[in-house]
């Protein structure tokens, strides 16, 4: 591999996949990490961590401190635990200014709230001006599995005709932050689509859906899921892109920047691979909740292309969705 | 309070102590956070969570990565819980030699190896070249508390005439780490001591021995933790200056430079409140361990002066051990 770190080692893409291959797991080597899971699946409960670096720290739709909640509940959620506890730490530079620190604490309470999960530990660093880019934030959770929920975190009960939900329109957050940078010196009023969705998955789950995986698309986007599924598991996916929710104006950036909105982050999405006698169940509670309204179903497991996510084009073509090579967008979450 | 964090907020002093109360628990506020424990205790388990920023990342007698484990390991330990699991967190500076991150990521796997533990879950996050300082790494743990053990944590069970242990020399990482930045130009051999107490705690609990606190010293040193058991439980605290261990090098360093190695950060150094007819067979337990050679007893829990730690000093006067005011070493761990 690469002798330096690269951006792209961030990306969630191919070259992280080598450097949690090669250094991580090649050294932390225990059949718990090998699982390469949202969540670490102990016994009756679930413990995951992220640490959030987006730049801008305040963006439309949320900030840092809604995002380092949000993201570390849906880790959990759709390993299919409740998440439970939350942990806060925090790395922040030398003269940040404390009344944004009050802000991004203030809601990540809000967001801990909404989705019913406690802070129940922290830590706070402080560095020279310099050595950090304003705050950092580390959250790690933990959440209580069900012994008939163990199976989702890596999709061992997956089948061929399973379809594939996803609870709304992709990329939002991605392009949010792009406009927050002011790149393009956009004006636009695209939100990000931040969101606890440990609510909506419950719901799901609790009205019986035979749930047979799922996994947040944030960094990387639906692509890089969609191709870590089918290249994980050994199957084929086939993905309708007129399905697939986009919304205009978002669609419209992700034109004019050249950015596939397949690989952009989102930090409120769920794909949701289903047994198909349960998909309009699932789609139907999904769409009745207020972070699914555009809820869809936009593909399947098949049986050919094993090891492959094949996109069904707009144009009728067919393409395959591979994993992000490089990185998009550092910083985005 | 200040507008802008100042390096004090990260010191485990009385800027940081300000900082939580009136930003982080103010609104974050629930029982469990508002214990202000080293871990939050969650009916069978003990959960906390700490960012390692240390500068520079190796040092004599250890790395980053070792800290990182040693000090979550740790902060589980003296809560009286036996570590599990522990979660490994990097943001990486772009161009990070992956070589060295190879040396934190294997001294991590050898230090949760000694320690017992297992890392389970991860995240990597990488920022542009100037937007971190190397590296930083956070972990979260992960442990099991026995019923009869809670107690430990909050201290709520001890009682004046209490004995107060050390397992060894004070201020050892810290002049480490001054060392490390050549500061002062020093020639000199000191080591950090580093080292998970989760075997040494273990082996006093398991004797019977009645522990009623433990904490280790890290940022802030023992006259924290010190200061903040006598005021946090509002008791008494003596400890007698010619018992407490200080290298030869390190008190010649501090005098040097000018810093009291009761406030100087230590990694392998763990306060225990222990019964008083317990003492000394816990004591024994502890110099038979190799991280406790250099064992002694080095005060108690009196009934005067509550709320105040006092020393008796070697020239015979007697002075009241304090908080730290400011910051002492930034990015000590």
């Amino acid at each position: 591999m690469e002798k330096n770190i690269l951006l792209g080692h961030g990306s969630g893409g191919k070259l992280s996949h080598e450097l949690i291959e090669k250094v991580f797991i090649r050294h932390f080597s225990n059949e718990i990490l090998k699982q390469q899971t949202d969540s670490a699946i102990l016994d009756q409960i679930a413990f995951t961590t992220d640490s959030y670096v987006v730049d801008p720290i305040f963006f439309s739709g949320g900030n840092i401190g809604t995002l380092a909640v949000c993201g570390t509940v849906n880790d959990l959620a759709v390993s299919g635990a409740t998440p439970k506890y939350i942990s806060a730490a925090f790395i922040i530079e030398e003269g940040f200014p404390v009344s944004d620190l009050e802000i991004i604490v203030q809601s990540m309470a809000e967001e801990a709230e909404k989705a019913g999960v406690m802070i129940v530990t922290g830590d706070t660093k402080v560095v020279n001006r310099g050595q950090c880019d304003k705050v950092f934030i580390n959250t790690a959770g933990i959440g209580l599995i069900d012994e008939k929920h163990k199976h989702i975190s890596t999709g061992a009960q997956i089948e061929t005709g399973d379809v594939i939900l996803i609870n709304g329109s992709i990329a939002d957050h991605g392009m949010a932050i792009m406009a927050g940078r002011n790149f393009g010196n956009f004006k636009t009023d695209i939100t990000s689509d931040c969101a606890p969705l440990n609510g909506l998955i419950r719901e799901v789950l609790d009205a019986g859906c035979r749930v047979k995986f799922m996994r947040d698309a944030t960094r990387g986007g639906i692509a890089t899921v969609l191709s870590e599924l089918a290249a994980g598991k050994g199957i084929g996916l086939e993905i309708d892109e007129p399905e697939v929710p986009v919304s205009e104006n978002v669609r419209g950036m992700c034109e004019l920047l050249g950015f596939d909105p397949f690989y952009v982050a989102n930090e409120g999405k769920v794909l949701i691979v289903v047994h198909p006698e349960d998909a309009a169940k699932a789609l139907s509670i999904m769409k009745n909740h207020e972070f699914g309204r555009m809820s869809a179903a936009i593909g399947r497991i098949v049986s050919e292309h094993q090891r492959k996510a094949i996109l069904n084009t707009e144009i009728g073509g067919r393409r395959i969705i591979d994993m992000l090579a490089g990185e998009q967008l550092p910083r985005i979450c």
